[in-house]
């Protein structure tokens, strides 16, 4: 019997228990051996449950147990958990995490401990909770140079933006539904800023790209200045605005990602992702592109992912070399937000096509209402660029009042 | 240096060679072992190819060399794909198979023999071409009880509707086109009849619900009877017309296994899969549902998932317990399709409402098109009930013209 242990009983970590102890004998099938949910590390008690008697309040025990051949880790935050999964790890211990913050801070340092003790640190429930998406690109796709990635990996603003896109319904109100509904925190900063989103690009292109790629790194804009009125001409156009996160590898062999609202076509699936589902696409060399949708959050659908992880570890022996990247500090394959390049959806202030469009060259779609323009350029224009053509408009009597990147399918 | 060798040089394995030559580099950091493409099976020459002095003309040579660890069966066809991945897999080589005919006519006995000798038969290929999907299921997934699963698994078929839906071409025009681009064969039987979908639904079963599904207990039909006036009425009540490849567990336990033209609500995502590319959706008890989306044929991608599962496969030293099922050949635990319900589409011949309206009960949705009635049946209907309202319908002088179950989201 090898035995398990869950570290934070929160609401993943319950989620782990539960569906656990719920499919235990199909989940002892399917992996080969009979598995037990020995520890659950938590500071609270749980009085009311049937694992209560499986709760400690320290990992001296289960670092302490030598069946123990597997570890959860749900706690979320940098620490303690990175000391805890290290202490793990060093004991031979493969460890799973769900922890996006503590795979983006600590990843490479966690997957060289793993290696040092032939144990695996797994991570399928860091990005898109339930979806397969970790496992698919190191091993399914692992034959592909990938090329590019884009996904809504944040359901908390892909549910307002939805809400501001079908509802009518402004940001404020729509944040405010969301903390209701329990999808957004209290202080829902990390989710409405894109940090959340910027840690989930950072383990897909360290994953993808082979090099640990830092939040620091990431160009990062949240949705609080996504306006209802950009939303509803943008639609006009046939483009809704998602929050992207993204990473596409240039020409020169750096990549660059991104994380900001962007304008998605509406024959893109991507445009389709509703309410707090989370979608990724990936394109690579040999596969051409793919797409993988799901419930990006929620107890039972990131416990299933954890559980994944789980079954796994138990069968495997020794580290598997696939799911690594370098460990380095270094940014130099990582390009600014300066070089990034894309067609771009704009609002201008005034209607006088006879200006507009000499500074603009033909653009593939245009829209009036009052006395605004909304266009979609046809050529892909840069930062400075965009910079360059504000100055233009201005000096004209006009406004580029909003700008968004499409992105392109 | 471990070597690799592929069974049949055509699209497929002509495909494995070439991508595995381009990215070899990148392959071997990704598996952690240096690997040479050492034989390539065909009866033919390929003396202008690079590869040309990798050709070999029986399987004996790659059977009789100790480094050859890992083999990819590209022939397609039962025989003699069979028994020389029996030979493989009997020589303690791991396989990986592109061939959706013998996995699901002989899976059941390659993974018996695999895991007697203590190596693995991989198909991730077999089914969606480049989407990853077998690993997802049975690995990423693994701590679920699935419920059902639905997809759009040929291309050929989809591309047939597609011209039908968007383009307003009737099915012989669309099948000839299918033809001149290469989609579909000269023989298009396998395709349009849902031969292929249901070898590869097959699989899916098998693999979700453990035990050996065979083709004959899939209850099939083609798209040939498809007309192009329900694909215009039915999209007028908001469904398109997909060939979706399903499963469902029923209540009592069994499982029912289908492959016919569904009305697929224009919400779901399935219903946006347009041209050669394939979707799957799955349903299980902690996920909820995910769906898998991109390409299901074609050279590169399918070498993709090939080559996917032999970088796994080199990497694994015994057999893993979690791809596999039962080898039975008893149909119990199989439903019959009488027991399929579904809400249905239907297309009366009449307009009158007074007529039609007490012999369904309330439909969900209705329209008249000329002399004909179309509506959603607002409740689910067996094969039964949709004979007894038609049989109720002769008796008042009006017909059932068309019916097609509504897939539900």
């Amino acid at each position: 019997m090898e035995k398990l242990a869950v570290l934070g009983c929160g609401v993943v970590g319950s989620g782990v228990v539960e569906l656990f102890e719920k499919n235990r004998e199909l989940i002892g099938r399917r992996c080969g051996k009979a598995l037990e949910m020995a520890y659950i590390l938590d500071l609270r008690d749980f009085p009311d449950k049937p694992y209560a008697n499986k709760v400690v309040k320290t990992i001296d025990p289960i670092l302490a147990d030598p069946d123990v051949t597997v570890v959860a880790e749900c706690m979320g935050g940098v620490e303690p958990a990175f000391t805890f999964v290290k202490a793990c790890l060093e004991a031979g211990k493969s460890v799973s995490s769900s922890n996006k913050e503590l795979v983006a801070e600590k990843g490479d340092i966690l997957l060289e401990t793993a290696k040092a003790h032939d144990c695996n640190f797994f991570f399928e429930a860091s990005v898109g909770g339930a979806i397969p998406i970790i496992r698919p690109l190191h091993k399914c796709l692992a034959a592909n140079e990938f090329s590019a990635i884009a996904g809504i990996l944040n359901g908390t603003t892909n549910f307002i933006l939805n809400k501001m896109i079908r509802d009518n319904m402004d940001f404020s109100s729509a944040l405010s539904l969301a903390q209701e509904k329990g999808y957004a925190e209290k202080d829902p900063t990390a989710d409405v800023e894109g940090h959340d989103a910027c840690r989930k690009i950072c383990i897909l292109s360290s994953l993808a790209f082979g090099k640990h790629v830092y939040p620091a790194s990431v160009y990062t804009k949240g949705i609080r200045e996504v306006s209802l009125r950009d939303v509803e001409l943008s639609s006009r156009l046939g483009y809704a605005i998602k929050l992207i996160a993204r990473v596409e590898r240039l020409d020169n062999g750096r990549i660059l990602p991104t994380v900001m609202p962007m304008a998605v076509e509406e024959e893109n699936l991507l445009s389709q992702v509703n309410g707090v589902y989370n979608a990724v696409a990936v394109w690579g060399d040999g596969f051409g592109n793919v797409l993988f949708y799901g419930r990006g959050a929620g107890k039972f659908p990131t416990a299933s992912a954890v559980l994944g992880d789980m079954i796994e570890q138990v069968q495997l022996a020794h580290t598997i070399p696939a799911q690594t990247w370098e460990n380095t500090h270094s940014t130099d394959f990582i390009e600014t937000f300066d070089a990034f390049c894309a067609k771009r959806y704009l609002r201008i202030s005034g209607t006088d096509v006879s200006v507009i469009s000499p500074l603009l060259g033909k653009p593939a779609n245009m829209a009036f209402d009052g006395n605004e323009t909304v266009c979609a350029t046809a050529g892909v224009m840069n930062a400075a660029e965009v910079a360059a053509l504000r100055e233009e408009l201005t000096k004209k009597g006009m406004s580029l009042l909003a700008e968004y990147p499409i992105l392109e399918s």
